[in-house]
């Protein structure tokens, strides 16, 4: 298989990738990625990816990132980032890919904790995530050409807990291989329509 | 109480309406509002119905819209509508409205049964449903002095359900006033970070 890995050198796309890399030929991307750059922010910008690498067989996205804010100091502009990157960068990796992927074909997406189990400055991040989760079941039922979409929901991973502690009070962070077995499952399986939480 | 009920002039909003102005003093606002015209895609226009309305005790959003289109079709600029009017403007009625509403006020907002029971060409408007949903839930937590948020979430109502019956096979439609019984128990009761499904 032909996988496209946005996000690739993440904490968590770096896991991710270290897991398929064995069998499969991995197309390493992000904002500065190593085969190609990508700004999820950007329609074009991904037209331009898309473009550039013809098609693949999968699309897993690590990539996307919402401000961090309390909700009274959360402003229509400060919530943009999240609009912008995790929630329309997502969904526009969808439909915009969705003829640059091979029948049969798969995408999976980024949601996150935070929607299911609230934290204190984390109002816009869930909204994105509960935004991308409700779009990618809805979205299954009507992928053209057997191809399958799914959301992986990480916790906190270890690997950036020193940064994150404060904010996830009482959370145990996850190792942030456990969440790329999740990738893996949605890559390599039959399901569609999933968000797999790895909490 | 002083309730402000955004889009009162549609099937659910004018529902909403008569359940709750018996008791209470109602300020009809919309696009084309009776009382105060207001556009939820513009943020300064969400200020300024705000700066004119003064303080109230509940704010209650029945409006907002998104694009239905086959998923294939579904562009990013297609998605926008979604976005910008049952995302973004239910959002920024909370973010732009916090400091306009009472101590121990409420806001209520509107998501829907597509982000829980997927319908053809409903993906757009489950993202934005279950955007709402979990900004919902997440904001309940934070919110200042007492301030409460809820959403419903309504199925088909019966009086639109000559227009939508054929995009909801197998849907039972409900009465819209049951759906407003919904809006009533949020503004009434004591819970936050709810979303009531009326289906």
């Amino acid at each position: 298989m032909k996988i496209l890995v946005i996000g690739a050198s993440g904490t968590i796309g770096k896991e991710v990738t270290k897991e398929l890399e064995h069998d499969h030929d991995i197309i390493l991307a992000g904002r500065n990625g190593a085969d190609i750059s990508v700004d999820i922010t950007s329609p074009d910008s991904i037209k331009n990816m898309y473009e550039q690498i013809g098609k693949v067989d999968a699309v897993v996205n690590a990539a996307g990132g919402a401000a961090f804010s309390p909700l009274t100091e959360l402003t229509p502009e400060k919530n943009e980032k999240g609009i912008l990157s995790k929630l329309k960068g997502q969904v526009n990796l969808v439909l915009l890919g969705l003829d640059h992927v091979n029948d049969n074909g798969c995408f999976t997406l980024t949601t996150g904790i935070m929607m299911d189990d609230p934290i204190l400055q984390g109002a816009s991040a869930a909204m994105a995530n509960g935004g991308v989760k409700a779009f990618v079941k809805s979205a299954a039922i009507e992928m053209p050409r057997g191809i399958r979409i799914n959301s992986v929901s990480p916790n906190a991973v270890q690997e950036s807990w020193d940064r994150l502690r404060d904010y996830f009070p009482g959370f145990q962070a996850v190792p942030a291989n456990r969440v790329a077995l999740a990738f893996k499952k949605s890559v390599y399986g039959a399901q569609t329509g999933q968000n797999y939480e790895v909490y």
